[in-house]
């Protein structure tokens, strides 16, 4: 039903720059804000494939919902870094994608997350396959 | 159209604690964040008034938006502090709210807005006049 | 060096109320916002128990990070909702603190997370013994 | 002791893309983040003329803080929307910067805002002189 993605071709890259929003009084990010980053690096990733959250969301009422995720903070990201957002897909099911996400300062490693997406039809929220089109470019790693 | 509410009976406190992820690299609250307190204000005073704006949503199709906005920053908030914020109507027409709103740390004013907010229907997002009954409630400060 | 706490004589219940701010375009919270809500109770527990993160800060150059969190998303929370955060503690070591948080509205369980947060010094960011003072509170589950 | 800057030679522009996490149940930008949007502009602008904040705070114990900001929201931005953030200096006081900026889509101005930002010395938070070297180069709009 799912399957590993071997063949991913290549990571995808993303750059996002730290602000002041994203920072805390700890005079770093704030922790909950990677989840923004790492997501930012989903939606462009999905970008680059032709793939827009919100003509999913009104051409066929479904969206992608989180619905697992996980993070290990190594070091604090603070304000007017450039961070690199590294993302492989771990594995594609029908409904579902499971990413494998890291943050990066230069050579330092700073968060490595694991996220779960499922795609769901509104408004009941239940598991909906992912239109086959867009998996199969998922797996190619191209676009349309 | 619209009428000054010389009458209105008290203005309305909202107590809220400032939290870490209110807070920016700076030490103390971020400004933009006041936006969200001096909104959480006027969701109470309308719940208080029996009004909420997920019925609204759901069962009228409209929304508040908010139209206006500004505010003097006087005075930083830092981590852990109780802020009360004080809510006056300034004016209220067939389709909009004007507001007043303050932030206190005690005797310390931190900041001073101006909101006003206009009541739309979805999805054209035009003006739409704010059902009676509510206006009503709003004009009193009573609850149905 | 640390120790189960089977002894944590009840868990510690936070309320929030979910504002127009907590949501996304999808309609419900946005999943990030729960690691706020999760954060918030947190803190509220450590105020029962007599700290604060600001004097932590203050005195002693110290703070509290998240070193590890997770998160699994059962269902979706939706503006006006109020949410109930049940905190366990899971684990007490002389650095760190470990805890098992739920996300509820009424008898629904919304989201599940396990948070790692460490003490450390500051700037340098290293770990350091939780105030000894602290942890026996910690353990006891009472203030001072 | 402040002067209009007629000859400023010509607007700033950003982008900045509208991600999920900047949206709200009612399906569009929620309005308090269009101040992180105008607050990233103000940033790369003066990015672009060799000023960082971190750099400021850091060797000056200096920040610029907000003391007013006014918007007006005019349409409503949407998720994958690319907006345009129009950046005028409006005036240079010897602490202080004011901004006129705007927010587009493509032909559409979804919102203006006018902003004042002083340059305080830390932690007392008093006003204080902007090096004048940066000043220059705010008024010459170049880098050093």
């Amino acid at each position: 039903m799912s399957k590993r993605v071997s063949g991913f071709p290549s990571p995808f890259h993303w750059k996002v720059r730290v602000y002041i929003e994203d920072t805390d009084a700890g005079g770093v990010v704030f922790y909950a804000n990677y989840l923004n980053f790492f997501e930012r690096a989903r939606t462009e990733w999905l970008r680059r494939l032709g793939i827009t959250q919100q003509e999913l969301m009104s051409s066929l009422s479904q969206v992608f919902v989180v619905s697992h995720v996980s993070v290990d903070y190594l070091a604090p990201a603070r304000l007017d870094d450039e961070l690199t957002l590294v993302l492989h897909i771990e594995r594609i099911g029908g409904a579902s994608v499971s990413f494998s996400q890291r943050a990066w300062r230069g050579e330092v490693n700073l968060a490595n997350a694991k996220v779960k997406v499922v795609c769901v039809s509104l408004p009941d929220m239940r598991p909906k396959a992912i239109p086959s089109a867009w998996l199969k470019r998922m797996q190619d790693g191209v676009s349309a």
